[in-house]
């Protein structure tokens, strides 16, 4: 199954991938490596979630924000390739920052939502390194972000 | 214009880069990929800035710090290029880290005193993805540490 | 001398790599580059440190962690490897992030366990570039994570 079957029959639609917002670009091609910047929890509307995770954000809406994170990732990576996900070698690494309460410690519940998402488009493809931590604050006031490398074709 | 001719332009002189302050180094080629530690806002006298943003720290102040965060991450790619910067082939990625108060979110405009300093000097391939979190204390106290992934000829 | 013999004359026993705990792999090679996850300071007896930096864990405790994390990564190198390390070809970059308060500054003294264990282990091999940053909160209330980026034959 292509990957993009995979997306339609999880009921998933790319978001519109965000544009840079400053003087960088949301990602390099360099040889096989894909790189991507930090990415937000975009919805249609935009951010679809705001807060610190133990305060006003709960792990499940962290999570599901962590998924929407993951699913600009994907958006970004078919704009790089050209619209080609057949593309994707590997996911090699995800690099999460869940914005929390000092006393928070389940980051990798919440980077879950975004590395479940990975393996569910891209299956052995989607299986990555990931460093999960905590901070206190993110732009936007978002609960996560979450960049990554990729290996391309 | 060549990248030195650029800085001369643009009235910048490159600081020295720092030393290796511990049991690492201030950069490692690996193939075409230079990566470079986070480096901190040194001036002449040291560090430049003390202090967290939103505390004693303002945005501006910050913005100039992650410029001079960039102005020692060029040090290390001209020392790493045996002192020849047209060796650079694409800035990749920069990592950003701000330290700051809970309530800030305003990472990006901090952070782009670093880009914007990339793409003035590097043009096409100063633009790089990126990715700006906050934290809660940074070495030293500085207000700004960044680091960088660069493609090298 | 090899690295095994290193380990042995350093009095150092390589921990069982940790096994995926999510839907993560504990790391990834993408051609010469070996891209490892996040690890924690885990003995033989699950974690062995817990807390900040500052609060309730001092900078040695926190410096004893980073070795811990340091020794982690060695043997998710081995397992990597096919278990030969002789395949090590350069340490090429360390990120530490320290568990601590706001007004903790020496990230790098505590990163330094695992960067003085890198170099120990691989001599001129394990001096890698280096980012050390603060953070509010790590998971499962670990002191110190550090994960890695090695280049391999």
């Amino acid at each position: 199954m292509s990957v993009e079957q995979r997306l339609s029959e999880l009921g998933l639609t790319l978001p519109t991938p965000a544009a840079p917002a400053a003087n960088y670009v949301p990602y390099v091609i360099s040889g096989n490596l894909l790189v991507i910047a930090g990415q937000l929890p975009l919805g249609p509307e935009g951010i679809a979630v705001h807060g610190k995770v133990g305060d006003t954000v709960t792990v499940e809406q962290a999570t599901e924000a962590a998924r929407l994170c993951a699913l600009n990732l994907i958006a970004q990576m078919k704009a790089a390739l050209g619209g080609d996900l057949e593309r994707v070698v590997r996911v090699v690494r995800l690099g999460g920052f869940v914005n929390c309460v000092d006393t928070f410690v389940d980051q990798p519940k919440v980077v879950n939502g975004a590395s479940d998402l990975m393996v569910a488009v891209f299956g052995e493809k989607g299986k990555h390194a990931r460093t999960a931590v905590g901070t206190n604050s993110l732009p936007f006031n978002v609960p996560v972000e979450i960049d990554a490398m990729v290996e391309i074709a």
